[in-house]
C-alpha cells in the first residue's frame, strides 16, 4: 500500500511518499511545495493543490494522511494553516483517495513513543525507520512522513470494535511473534 | 462586468452574482453550498469547490471576492472557517479569476454606511440595491452579495495612486456629475 502524508502550511507544505509491504516501510518519495512570503495566497494555494494532485497521479497512493489542528497558536495562523489544509484535503478527495487525521501528540507518540517529543527527535526516528542515508531537505518534509508512518501503524491493525483480528493474523502471519 | 462575491463557511457557502453596469447594479444569482453536520470535512470542501465551479463556468464572472477572516472567534472555528476559504480562493484561481477580499466592516460600510451594521440591515439595503423583491434564502447569500456588491463599488473607482482618473472618467462618462 502507498501512503501519502502532508504537513500543510500556507509557505511551505511538505509531503512524504512511502509505500508500506506486510510491515515493513520504504521511502517513496518526499518534497514541499515552498512559496514566498511576497505571493499572494490564491496563487500560494493553487500550487499547494497542483504539487499534491502531481504527487498523487505520480505515486497513485491508496490512502492520505494529514495532521489535524495545531493548538495554542493565534486565530490568525489558524485561519492560514486552515486554508493550506482544505486545499490539501480537496487535492485528496478530488483524486478519490481517503485522508485521514492525526494529531501531533498521536504521530509523535507513534513514531517516537513519547507525545513531547521534538521535531528533531521526530526526524531522527523517521530517517532510522525508512533507512534514509541524509534527513529530508525540510522538517516540514518529515513531518510529513511521519504522519504517513502514523498512518501506515494504525492502517496494519484492524479497528478497534471489528471482529476482524482472524483475517488479520490470516493476512499477516509474520506479525504473530509466538503462537 | 459580473461579480462573484462569497462567503465561506464549512456549513453553508453563500454565493452572489451581480452584473454591472456603469453605476447600475443587477442582481444575477445567488444561492449557496449547503453540508451537513455529519458530513465528512474533505466531502464538504469538495461540495463548495464544485458549487463555486459551476458557478463560476455558468456565469463567467470576470472577479471574485471574498471576506476577510472573521476575529475574535476561537482558533478552531478560525481553522474550519479556513478550510472553506481555500477551496473557495482556489475554486476562483483555478478558474482564472482574481478574487479580492474585504474586511467585514468594510462590507457593513459600503452597503449601509455603517461599519457595525446588523446582518439584518446588511440584507435589507441589498434588497433595495439590487430590487430584489423577496429575501434570500438565508443571510449567507445577503452577505456573499454584499461582498460582491463592495467589490462593484470598489473596481468602480480606480486604484489610488494610478493616474487613471482620466481613463476612467473617460469610460465612465455617466459617472461625472458636474463638468
Amino acid at each position: 500500500m502507498i501512503i501519502l502524508g502532508i504537513d500543510p502550511g500556507t509557505l511551505t507544505t511538505g509531503y512524504g511518499v512511502i509505500e508500506r509491504k506486510g510491515s515493513l516501510l520504504r521511502l517513496v518519495d518526499c518534497g514541499a511545495a515552498v512559496n514566498g512570503r511576497d505571493d499572494a495566497m490564491p496563487e500560494r494555494l493553487k500550487s499547494i493543490y497542483d504539487t499534491l494532485c502531481a504527487v498523487i497521479r505520480r505515486y497513485q497512493p491508496q490512502e492520505a494522511a494529514i495532521e489535524t489542528a495545531f493548538y495554542g497558536k493565534n486565530i490568525q495562523s489558524s485561519l492560514k494553516i486552515g486554508q493550506a489544509r482544505g486545499v490539501a484535503m480537496l487535492a485528496a478527495v478530488n483524486n478519490g483517495i481517503t485522508i485521514a487525521e492525526y494529531a501531533p501528540r498521536e504521530i509523535k507518540r507513534s513514531v517516537t513513543g513519547s507525545g513531547a517529543a521534538s521535531k528533531e527527535q521526530v526526524q531522527y526516528m523517521i530517517m532510522k525507520m525508512l533507512r534514509m542515508k541524509e534527513a529530508p531537505g525540510a522538517l516540514d518534509m518529515s513531518d510529513a512522513l511521519a504522519v504517513a508512518v502514523t498512518h501506515a501503524h494504525r492502517a496494519d491493525a484492524p479497528k478497534a470494535g471489528t471482529a476482524s483480528w482472524k483475517s488479520f493474523i490470516e493476512a499477516h502471519p509474520e506479525r504473530v511473534v509466538s503462537q
